[in-house]
């Protein structure tokens, strides 16, 4: 296990955005980390960021909500790229069509991609929890679609996130009976979208995801609109759900 | 049509709460008004609260997003007791197994119900827009379970209404054709509530009661537990949903 920084960072409005490699079993797991400019006295809650499929780590609204739990927050966020997209692939991800065929693919076929995502994303919450990084602050998810795909087993797993922001997926798919088996397992507080003409993963597949959650503290937002017209209001009540939970207090 | 006050009306912490009785069709209506201790100088955003079946137009949770509305946004809040209930009865309602058995048979049995509870409210909202009174500001409607059973049809009736607070209801019951048909016609912003384990009426009818909103601008948040389980934070965001729609830019 490994975890290099790629480039020097950027920052912008008190928003540092950097770059980084972690190695782990000989994967390459390739992150952005935003952070504050200016360093904060205790450890910062971290939010883990899952992006959707055919994007990468520095989707658009994953790059907006880094830098707002950044900067209105005083937040870190981490991003990673997802299996067989992003960095992870020699074109570096711009073919889009060409990712989602090798996700789907993947996602069928390769029985283990769910553990090797929650092994890349432990081995770097790990990382940056070191004391010379971020430190052990608290911990939050949020991941839709793909982000709860290979999230929600996250969550399940890894008792150090205590929030989590999941949805646009549902109990279907290849890992659906892994899904369910997580979805049990899960016990800290979860906000969970829908969509409610989400052509991509059924209605009712996702309201049964919602039912099978094991927390007592769940909520479900639904909205009308296709799988990918999340209202911008409800984004940021997400960001609020995340807030509301990690914020230190004073 | 007739409107009196019948009492002098208490304040406390700057809300002022005053009885009126107004009268149509030979009937009397008795409602509750919140209102600023302070006379605004613009109307106010008035919220019109409906109440949930065997209880009346003081339930405490009426009274209490009542107070708050005023307290915390200079709003007025309004409630007037439902059919067979409150102040409506002899009793004044405090025999509930007796309310609760003739609100589900006038339910079934007299098909004016709905209507004459919509002609209730316009004349509420009509005396009460008076401007003597609070005059003619922006209004929304607020009511869960019996609050959507008789409220949906003001909604979709009334175009003063621009945003509304529904559900713990489905398309169920006797009027269920009817609030079919009334949902097809609401236009304004509309959050609805379901309880996941609505033991009162069925969540697959409260979703279908969603989906037969007409509304574009329509989100659906459920919570676990049974019927009168809603979480605290949920009334909140319900309290902030009116707020945010309603309030009067400055």
């Amino acid at each position: 296990m490994s975890f290099d920084w790629v480039d020097r960072g950027v920052t912008a409005r008190g928003v540092s955005e950097r770059r980084f490699d972690a190695r782990r079993a000989g994967r390459v797991i390739p992150g952005v980390l935003w952070m504050p400019e200016d360093p904060p006295d205790a450890p910062p809650p971290l939010v883990l960021m899952g992006h959707g499929g055919s994007a990468h780590k520095r989707q658009d609204y994953i790059v907006g909500l880094g830098r707002r739990l950044v900067r209105h927050h005083g937040f870190a966020a981490v991003a990673i790229d997802g299996p067989v997209h992003g960095d992870r692939r020699a074109d570096a991800g711009t073919d889009i069509e060409a990712v989602n065929k090798d996700f789907w693919r993947t996602w069928r076929d390769d029985p283990a991609m769910t553990d090797e995502m929650v092994a890349d994303w432990r081995a770097v919450l790990d990382a940056l929890q070191e004391p010379g990084r971020l430190g052990a602050g608290p911990v939050g998810w949020w991941g839709l679609s793909m982000g709860t795909i290979l999230g929600l087993p996250v969550v399940a797993a890894e008792a150090r996130v205590s929030v989590a922001v999941l949805g646009l997926m549902g109990l279907t798919g290849p890992t659906r009976d892994r899904l369910r088996d997580d979805a049990a397992a899960v016990r800290c507080p979860v906000l969970f979208l829908v969509q409610w003409d989400d052509e991509l993963f059924e209605r009712q597949r996702g309201l049964d995801l919602f039912s099978a959650l094991g927390a007592d503290d769940k909520r479900l937002h639904a909205n009308p609109g296709g799988h990918v017209q999340v209202p911008f209001d409800e984004f940021r009540a997400t960001e609020e759900f995340l807030v509301s939970h990690l914020r230190v207090q004073e």
